[in-house]
């Protein structure tokens, strides 16, 4: 397998077995996962386990041909967004469906010009590449995209945040139409989770008025809040108060069942409609939709958005005592079971201490606990469990958070002694090599 | 659903069941199906059902965390391919495939020139769309996409053909250098499937040094011709003698399950890894590594490529010998099941006929035997069974074409008296109108 892939952790985990929230690896220890948003509704939930099997007994073929079950789930879908958005298109991945928003985007608005946050992740196709700057640097971007800095709640106040990211994006549509180009859209994750996390900034709706003022279209990448994430809503978009012309979707849609797709305002379909025959043969196939339809009635029926908003409001509160008992300079900020926590070296300062960051991601995968590091800095602890997500993995993750956090202050950990200021990627290159290294030394055998 | 959306024939397939090389509709009706490589073991086939649905009870999850069920896949599937390619990266789509191929095409070149012949069709993203000339006129072709006609080998004898194509390539090559463009990849499908089905051309070895001479990489598209399909051999480019830089997999990798692939020689992916960490969520997650791993299996087990040699080489002979008879100007070529029929109005000026295509290939769906055109005239019947076709399906399908091709002979259908000169979309325009007007009536009821 190429060498452009990258495995998690120091140590990495070799999971052999799954289920609700709970991974459990090559020797038998069960990990508590608090990082996959896959498994939205819990690893193999039988639901949803049993609604493929079932449609791969019966039929899965394609969209070429009329299907009354693929016909209803895009009006269920449907029905969950807001009235404007009153059309769906399906595909394979989020990645796709963010790189047909952009394709629509451009041919509605004529323009060309593309704007996201400054490490924004919205895909690997070429095109999303081009603008998602958390590729890696050698993605490069596109010469109409521009970058506006994340709003950064923890460093500004609300007053700060909001005239800094409007005049971020305005500036950067003047500049643009100085040289000639026309805006095609802003696109955004409304709780802006490859920035580092900020799920209350406050700005969005107004920025959405800037770009449609300047002939653009609004992208809301739900891929990250979207399906009942954040607890406060169903979309992202509904809970930041805008209205997107396109808005995304993926990750967790089938609950590991590759499906993913764009709901539009339609009158924004029918220009690129016009021209374009769009086919994805496996966008929208009946196995992943009739997954996709139970997800849907799992998370009503098992009151998933409620629990995910219980439980995210619990770990906030938690996670703030823990860190400020063992006495480390902390922002702890989340909606629903999406939870960031950024560490720094100091208050005042802030400086970004991806070491630490590290050494708590590291600390909690030696306990038996699942997360990651986000943000531009990697200084951002990123807790996304699965959305069923019980009071006693809340518990456990607790403990567990706060037995590390003790070691940690106790200087017991090498995390500590290191300071790190500005970008430094969590142990990412030592990584890459190891994994090489192993991945080598496991294909070796058979190839000669 | 957006109107992008196409369905096919003139009145639209309602399915419901499916088992091997049959679809049931709506009425009860059996249909043969002659049309789909994605379920390419056959629809529903009980080893790859329960494969899936044995991972989907024990785990789906991703390529961040070490598994020895993926690395074994990626072993068993590297070793069907040529020696030199070997190494392998997930996606989950042949859309993402060719789009990840041609970014690591252009890494390894350091040009951005792209050569596909006039009507290839690589897939939907932005960047693949934008080198995909098929995806309609509305899909804007890349500045550095150049075109080369497709070996036509029923209006070319041998030496015409190979000197019209490699000439062709030699001077886009030669132009994109005068504009200062170096050449980053000739694609090719090695069966010409959308320009018409043209799998004996004999040009793609010395195709292949012109472009490596020139520095760019050749990529072998496999969606079409791969997994055996062409009855002699694994690969397209294995068949066509050519070893290519990087082959790219696809539908019917998985038999339905999402998943595809990029097989590649490992120098060219170091540079590519050196700066982009390629992730993809879905491409290479358990459940679907399990169905391509049972699809593997079943190919070899049931002996798929020598039943798709067998079965092919009947069909070719029968369709000849049917068109003979009603006296039908045609030429029919295919290797193993990819069979193309060619229908022009005359054996001398070779005037493609859509119209009468169009009549075959309804024609057949009322007698419930499923079929589509192809090419860039549309004048080319596709017959692409799922590699399990038996002998009594053979016979069903010549025995339907018979019955077809006698009524149309005798003109008791309308497609015998429409000429056709030049390019006609079989019936597109019209079917568009019917489709949206009918899911509009379908949808129109619940969104008010």
């Amino acid at each position: 397998m190429g060498p452009a892939y990258r495995l998690f952790y120091d140590e990495p985990l070799r999971p052999v077995r799954a289920f609700g929230t709970k991974i459990i690896d090559a020797r038998g220890d069960e990990y508590l996962d608090a990082y996959n948003n896959v498994a939205s509704v819990g690893h193999n939930h039988p639901h949803v386990v049993a609604a493929v099997h079932r449609q791969l007994q019966t039929i899965n073929t394609n969209t070429r041909y009329l299907q009354p079950d693929i016909i209803d789930y895009a009006e269920n879908l449907v029905a969950t967004h807001d009235a404007a958005l009153d059309n769906v298109m399906f595909t394979c991945t989020g990645s796709e469906a963010n790189d047909l928003a952009l394709r629509v985007a451009r041919v509605v608005s004529g323009g060309t010009g593309v704007i996201v946050t400054e490490n924004a992740y919205h895909g690997c196709t070429r095109d999303v590449a081009s603008w998602s700057p958390a590729s890696g640097t050698g993605a490069m971007l596109g010469r109409d995209v521009r970058l506006v800095p994340a709003p950064d709640t923890y460093r500004y106040d609300a007053a700060q945040v909001r005239e800094l990211f409007l005049n971020s994006v305005q500036t950067q549509i003047d500049d643009l139409a100085r040289r000639g180009v026309r805006l095609a859209a802003l696109v955004v994750d409304s709780i802006f989770s490859s920035d580092g996390i900020y799920p209350d900034p406050g700005v969005l709706a107004a920025a959405a008025d800037l770009v449609h003022r300047a002939g653009g279209l609004i992208i809301s990448d739900e891929v990250q809040p979207g399906f009942a994430r954040t607890g406060a809503a169903m979309w992202g978009y509904q809970r930041s108060g805008f209205t997107p012309d396109l808005a995304t979707m993926g990750k967790p849609m089938g609950n590991g069942m590759p499906v993913a797709g764009m709901v539009a305002q339609s009158r924004h379909l029918d220009a690129f409609a016009e021209d374009v025959a769009y086919f994805n043969t496996f966008g929208g196939e009946n196995a992943p939709i009739a997954a996709a339809q139970a997800v849907l009635e799992v998370i009503e029926g098992e009151g998933l958005m409620a629990n995910s908003r219980d439980k995210g409001d619990q770990l906030v509160v938690g996670f703030r005592t823990i860190l400020d008992r063992a006495g480390f300079a902390a922002d702890v900020r989340g909606s629903g079971l999406y939870v960031g926590v950024e560490l720094v070296h100091d208050p005042v300062d802030k400086d970004p201490d991806a070491a630490l960051t590290s050494a708590f991601v590291n600390g909690l995968r030696d306990r038996k606990v699942l997360t990651s590091a986000a943000g531009t800095y990697g200084n951002v602890i990123k807790i996304r469990p699965p959305l069923v997500f019980s009071q006693s993995d809340t518990d456990r993750l607790l403990a567990e958070f706060e037995h590390v956090a003790r070691d940690l202050a106790a200087g017991r950990s090498p995390g500590r002694s290191v300071s790190v200021a500005g970008w430094q990627p969590p142990n990412r290159d030592d990584l890459r090599r190891l994994i090489a290294e192993e991945l080598r030394d496991m294909m070796g055998g058979s190839r000669g």
